[in-house]
């Protein structure tokens, strides 16, 4: 796939996912969407991408929802441009079929797959990020931004409601509270707000940004396992949804004992007794243990 | 239902709740559980509410379980007061039903009631705020306080233990290192450790927090579209007990779906692109999407 | 059971368990988590222990695992030291058996053993914990540090991932992204790192970290009521993983019907309004409810 509204770069095992619409402030569309979907795709499958950062070109990290479709945007039976055109969500009786896919929002479908991801995701924000622009962050795991950086949850604003899976995330990575204010009021505020609200790690100055991702992604990239990374993230994730401590267990007794007889272990603990820097002969290409996935995938219904 | 232990009042779009036993420092009756539920189920129906404000009357916000019953305060079996006079929760055999009706602790019918709220609701905690005081609290999305606001988990030092769902709200709210040393200390603390440990957003003069509560409000309400808000409220409280971000991506399809396509998106969109206030046609009386409620309510057994 | 790898230590109704093997900065071995094991059984079987601290002797608090056995360190299949002798995790057609015990990682042993404590557990870290001597605090409700501790969930840097059910509990304690970052990076990081994550809840001089840690425990100890103390901390802990706050309702009717109407409750309230210390006749031992425990404990599968 050529990608027309990102820009997709790897640079020493770093890719940088770059919105590139910058005429529209990197405004999200059904193709933006399906873009960045196949470049996660491209990157799991890739053992040369170590750590992804995510950045907007320009001004803008993403104005959001492209709106010039005016007071059509959101209704999407009116939408000519939506991603399926075969099929409708109406059912004989004519009530409208919830779990037909082309009800399914778009924001959400790239947030399930970044969810999914098996690279550490750094979101490097530059610039203004509103409505999906700011939900797609929240399954990041980082989230680095500039002092020029605005943030808005204007959902409730435009008469709709915050999509993309964040009344799921954005409690979990803010807090139920901060999450409710920034929803109900719709307003966008500044990067000294986000950084005080939990949303953002650190504040940057707008040139410093990038190479505070690149150094904590390097930080990642050259001290440890990429397949150990890549069970981590999916481990921590996926225990966010579970109801009781064993269930980690479980998952964490299967992969100690997998990883703990892996070249990578024992390479890890000579290296550390040795004094000196580890090369980790495993690649998440080859080397993920049997028992993953341990999840079914859930689906849309 | 004409209330006694409470006061409601109705200005501009918000709704004042507040508690008003002042000579008894506003101690939590079963008249007041009663009564406070009802002012909820009211506030919902009357789309002239948008927000809902929570105070007390005078110099406490709560003090608590009214303890004038003495030892007998929390014996339900030796309280002619209690809401229930008829059933007892004994079963034939001798043993208490613990499913029975009457076992149910009162706060937590409150707790329960508030998490179901379709307006948003603020708390303004005028002074002190102890056991039931303050667990009541935690429902609320977003807690303002005076600062000469006192709170207090005290029901380990009256032999309890924390009541009105407060082993679920309180981890939520301040993470469970915090929750636990307060329950377990039963300590009564000031406005800056309440602060700082996450459990109130601001601290304001006396004189200043009703104002401050009400520009919060006002922020809502002038701005936000009440069916997005009263969805918003729902969906982000609900899926904080949800276990995979696919949960909300099946509820905010749906509503994406449907809201996209009502007037007030189209009002929203185009309010936005004419540099304009907005005026959103649609009520939480009349135009709640179709798949709302989306859950089976849970039952007390 | 006679303890080498830990102190068991009792005064003034405060369990002082110190790691102590100081010559190998308290790295963990399969003894110090059976050890461990059984002391947190008896702490929990005498009401005489009301609260309890776990610190480590000399510099560390504990290194992490005991890394003598080199790069067979991880590799239970070619260890003779392991827990199990008897079994082995292979099924006839020679793939492995997950669900055996002896996959079984010992940390998570531990830290589901500490879940379950009745009594609070206060982690004093006196300096560098890493690997499994970070994660096995994390079910220990506060930790208080010292200015010298040290901190590394170093897994990665080990070929590893994290253990001890750390996954479960790490987000849960600091947020999903600073559990990320630091489980991804593996880097070590001192005092007021973790202080400023929100892993530990206040720093001290080496000196005044057992007293202040004593502090803590006193607080709990001296002002409230031991069942109540037990029940409070199952409530909460459990609760995380519940789905709905009617979940907690259903426990927390029974617990105050039940304490109401105990002689804890009438020496809570009756001591309460006469302004003197309350006397609780309760114990652990003899009056937990009939309700009490309301799971049935998870099995490893």
């Amino acid at each position: 796939m050529a990608y027309e509204t990102i820009k997709y770069e790897v640079a020493d095992n770093i890719l940088t996912l770059t919105l590139h619409r910058p005429d529209k402030l990197n405004a999200f569309t059904g193709q933006m969407m399906f873009e960045m979907i196949d470049a996660f795709d491209k990157a799991d499958a890739d053992d040369d991408v170590r750590a992804i950062i995510v950045t907007g070109e320009g001004r803008a990290f993403c104005a959001g929802a492209d709106l010039s479709a005016g007071a059509k945007t959101f209704d999407y039976a009116e939408r000519e441009d939506r991603p399926e055109k075969s099929g409708t969500p109406v059912k004989p009786n004519g009530e409208i079929d919830w779990s037909h896919e082309s009800v399914r929002d778009g924001g959400g479908r790239l947030t399930l797959r970044i969810f999914e991801s098996l690279k550490p995701v750094i979101g490097a924000i530059n610039g203004p990020a509103v409505g999906v622009g700011v939900t797609m962050q929240l399954p990041m795991d980082i989230r680095l931004a500039s002092e020029n950086a605005k943030f808005g949850f204007v959902f409730a604003r435009r008469g709709i409601v915050p999509e993309a899976c964040s009344s799921w995330f954005l409690p979990r990575v803010v807090g139920i509270s901060q999450a409710l204010e920034w929803t109900y009021s719709g307003r966008v505020f500044g990067a000294e707000e986000a950084l005080k609200g939990g949303l953002v790690r650190s504040l940057h100055k707008p040139e410093d940004l990038l190479p505070a991702a690149r150094e904590l992604a390097r930080e990642i990239v050259d001290n440890t396992a990429q397949v150990s990374v890549a069970l981590t993230r999916q481990m921590l994730w996926r225990m966010l949804g579970a109801d009781h401590p064993m269930e980690a267990h479980k998952i964490d007794s299967r992969a100690i004992y997998a990883r703990g007889a892996s070249a990578d272990a024992k390479e890890g603990v000579m290296s550390f007794l040795e004094k000196r820097p580890a090369t980790y002969p495993c690649t998440v290409s080859k080397d993920m243990p049997s028992f993953f996935p341990w999840w079914e995938e859930r689906k849309y219904e």
